[in-house]
Parts: C-alpha cells; structure tokens; sequence
C-alpha cells in the first residue's frame, strides 16, 4: 500500500486522453502530468532527439517521490525499451499494453496501426504484434495531419477538412480489411467519431484504456496499489504557458483545472549528454 | 567592406524563402543559417518562450564573428523590437520590411496580414502598417494549419486538402476587398500559386523579398558589404537530425547541401534566464 504519486508525461496534451482513463479506474490514486508544450510536437523528429526530451521529462517527474510512471505519448513508448532499464520504478509505455489488446480482439488477424511518422517508422507496434501473434497481417500507415487537426479543434463529424484528410489516410485500411486498428497516437480517440464513421465494422484501440489496465496489474503485482479511499488529486506541469494548457486540458478532462497547472522550465532538467556532429 | 558572415535564423525550414533571396540580391556574401528544427514550431508557443528561444538562437549565432543577423521567422520578427536592442549588431527582422513594402504597394489602402497564431495575436503587422499608413485598413487572420501542410508537402494545385483550408481562410480576404496581402510567416511563399488561384487580383507580399532589399540598404549604410568577389557560401546548422533538414532544405535551395549541414545543442545555449511560475 503506496500513496506516493504515479508520474505521467506526454509531448503535449495527448498524453490528457491516457490520463483520464488512469483517473477513471484508479480514482484515489495522486497524479503528476507533465507536458511538454515547449517542444511538442515529438512526432516529426529524430529518436536521438526524442531521447533526449524524455530523459528531460523522467528527470523532472523523478525530483516529485513517484512510485510509477506512465509513459502517455506513443512516440516517447515507441523507443521506452531502448531507455526503460535506466530507470528503477516500474512503468507503463503504451505500446505493448495496446498491442495485447489488439491481439486479443482480432478475430481475421488483419490489424492496423495508425500514427505520427516517428511512431510508424519505429515499427514498434507491428514488432510487438508479431511477436504476440506470429501469423497476423499487420498493416501501418502515418498519419501526420491529424495531431495539427486535432490541436485546432478539427475533430467534429460535418467538418469538411477532417473527413477528406480521414478518408485520404484510412481508405487503404478498407482495401487491407483488418477488423482491429491501433489508435497509435494519444490524439487520436479524439477522432473516433471521425474514425468510426470511416471504418464502422473496426474494432478501434485506445491506448489509454490499454495502458490503464496495465497499470493497475503493474501495481497489484508490485503492492504500490493506494489504501486512501478519497478521491486522489492531478498536478499538472507544462514547460509554456499555463493558460493556453488550462484551457484545452479543461475539455480533454471534462473538469476545470486551472489552478492545478504550473510552469516549469525543462531544459534546466539536461542531463550530462552532449554532442556535436558534422 | 566587410567579409564576415551574415547570421539568418528561423524556428526551422521556413526561414529557407528568405535565405534564398538574400543569396540571390547578395551573391558574394557568407551566411550562416541556423533552424531550430528540434523545436520547431513557434507559431503556436507564448510570447514568452519565443523570446527565451529567440536568445538561445541569437547566443548560437554571436559564437561566429557575425557582422549582421536576419530574423528570418515571422514570430520571432513580430516581438524582435522588444529585445532587438541587446544586441550590438545590425539586425533586419521581416516584419517592418514587410509593411513597408505592403503600404508602397497598396492602391485602395485596404490591406490583409495572414500568419502563425503568435504573428497576428501580436498584431506587429497591422501595428507597423497603421504607422506607415494611418489611414489604411487591415484585416488579419491566423492560417494555423499552412504550417504543418507546407511541411507536409501539401502546396500543389490539386490537392484537395491544401485547396480546402486556403479557400476557408481566405474568403474573408475576398469579402474585404484588399489589393495587397502580407504573407505573414515565411512558409507561405511556398503556397504563392495556391492563394494567388484564390485571390487572382490580389498582391502578394513575401517577406524574404522584402527583407533582402532591407538587408542591401542596412550593409551599404553601414559599410558593411562584402569586396569578395566569388560566390559566397552558406552553412547551415539545426538543432535535430541533419538528414531530415537536409532533403527538405535541398528542395528550399534548389540545391544540395547534405554537406554543409551541422547538428547544434542548442539548450546548451541558454543563458540566465530562469522562471518558475505557479
């Protein structure tokens, strides 16, 4: 029986949709989150760029006395296991978490994988699904318009943009059949009407609801579960402004949450790596 | 006469329309071109972290003996008046250039800005032109989504997306009945034949013009221009992966430069500036 709080970082916001899943199934559990809204988005860079950022954020979450940490950005999972055993507490990347369930609710064994281009070029959502079912079909495709969509609020059904920009990317998982589709991007459920509408007979993975539930295994497992029976509290940290966040994050979590944000300045968290190349 | 390199920065690719004007007017001159592609984009980030960015950029470039600098990024222009003066070296940011050549060209004085999220919220365009032409009108919009589809490269007739959202940002455009508009973020020449199909009566103003023509009067004033009279060169360096800049930027250019293209650390640059807000 643990108190401590579980860290959890994102690029952004999209780490806010994982959240609220872990808040919905662990309510008396305390929560940290930190987004990196200085340097978001993650998705188009290098891995040894992303790298960098996420020892900075672990660097952060680890001066608060955390007893886990979820990792709520597909990017940042997509390369956790190059980086994870440098960390002693346990943690959650949404990757593999997604990728069982998956596996579990294809019937055709066709799946899919959307993402951010640093994701889908990781190829670290097909590694694990064929590492958990060696005969699936599994077909990826980046989806790279849709985070800018999402952060401008394009994400209603009649909106012109979102539908042509969806059905441009999604036609060929039509074509490809798959019954099962990894929203590999945590933006990503915020189109799930729009995916939905597109690809109607698709069974759609969310992995925040993934990585929720492997939480709660990875604490029981580790007795770090909490014994409070209050509901627990969500501390927010950004590394840019704090009303642009409080605003936004406010729809994400269906609450107010504006005095809980604070600024923190980031790169003051680099570690000793340094580099220069020609 | 002065040999020393001109420093041009921007938060990434874009500032790339303008250093190709300037190697066009100024043959002879070095430049050295710094993108900070590791933390691209601007356009959406507070007034506050552009300018703590904006002086880790500027301490980049000061390391070379520089004898000028270009701001060669429409947000980072739009606020460069309030900390223009720490620094001793000429500099020529985009956006007075801009306005004045907006108001010499205008006719029926009504004149459009179009920009990133942070340059019309700013409102340092309209600001200048009101200066310039205190009779004018200026109609601003915020094109939030041309960033990400240039980068996408998404800037062919045809194409139905880029058509689309030009097309919903620039009716306004066509109600207001300008004669001139500023493309206000240096992406957007790359966009030229798709708003010039949109608004076909309408002049567009590129920023990287408009500042090349400023940047020749500021080195003659100061007798700052080179004697050299071989083809001077250009070496660029960003803060993510090389590869990635390099193929784009060699579209840019019209030119490849895989070898003149170096990786910077470029939080190692930050100064003593510290906050912490709660």
């Amino acid at each position: 029986m643990d108190r401590r709080p579980i860290g959890v970082f994102d690029s952004g916001l999209g780490g806010l949709t994982v959240l609220k899943e872990l808040c919905r199934v662990l309510p008396n559990e305390n929560f940290i989150y930190f987004g990196d809204t200085g340097r978001v988005p993650y998705g188009s860079r290098s891995t040894e760029t992303i790298t960098k950022y996420a020892r900075q954020d672990m660097r952060f979450l680890q001066t608060f006395d955390i007893k886990a940490v979820v990792v709520a950005c597909c990017t940042v999972s997509s390369l956790w296991k190059s980086i994870q055993n440098e960390y002693s507490i346990p943690s959650v990347s949404v990757v593999a978490p997604s990728a069982r369930h998956a596996s579990e609710t294809t019937t055709n064994g066709r799946i899919g994988v959307i993402g951010t281009a640093a994701t889908i070029n990781s190829r670290a959502f097909e590694i694990e699904l064929k590492r958990l079912l060696p005969h699936a079909e599994v077909f990826s495709a980046a989806c790279p318009l849709f985070v800018p969509l999402v952060e401008n609020g394009r994400i209603h059904p009649g909106d012109k943009v979102i539908e042509l920009v969806a059905c441009e990317y999604l036609e060929p998982f039509l074509t490809f059949g798959c019954d099962t589709l990894v929203l590999g991007c945590t933006h990503f459920p915020l189109l799930w009407r729009i995916i939905s509408d597109i690809l109607p007979q698709v069974n759609l993975i969310n992995p925040g609801v993934s990585a929720a539930n492997e939480l709660i295994r990875i604490l029981k497992e580790n007795e770090l579960l909490s014994d409070s029976d209050s509901t627990g509290s969500v501390s927010y940290y950004v590394s840019d402004d704090t009303g642009n966040f409080s605003e936004l994050a406010s729809l994400f979590m269906e609450q107010n949450i504006t005095n809980s944000v604070s600024k923190v300045d980031i790169d003051e968290y680099r570690g000793e790596e340094r580099y220069h190349e020609g």
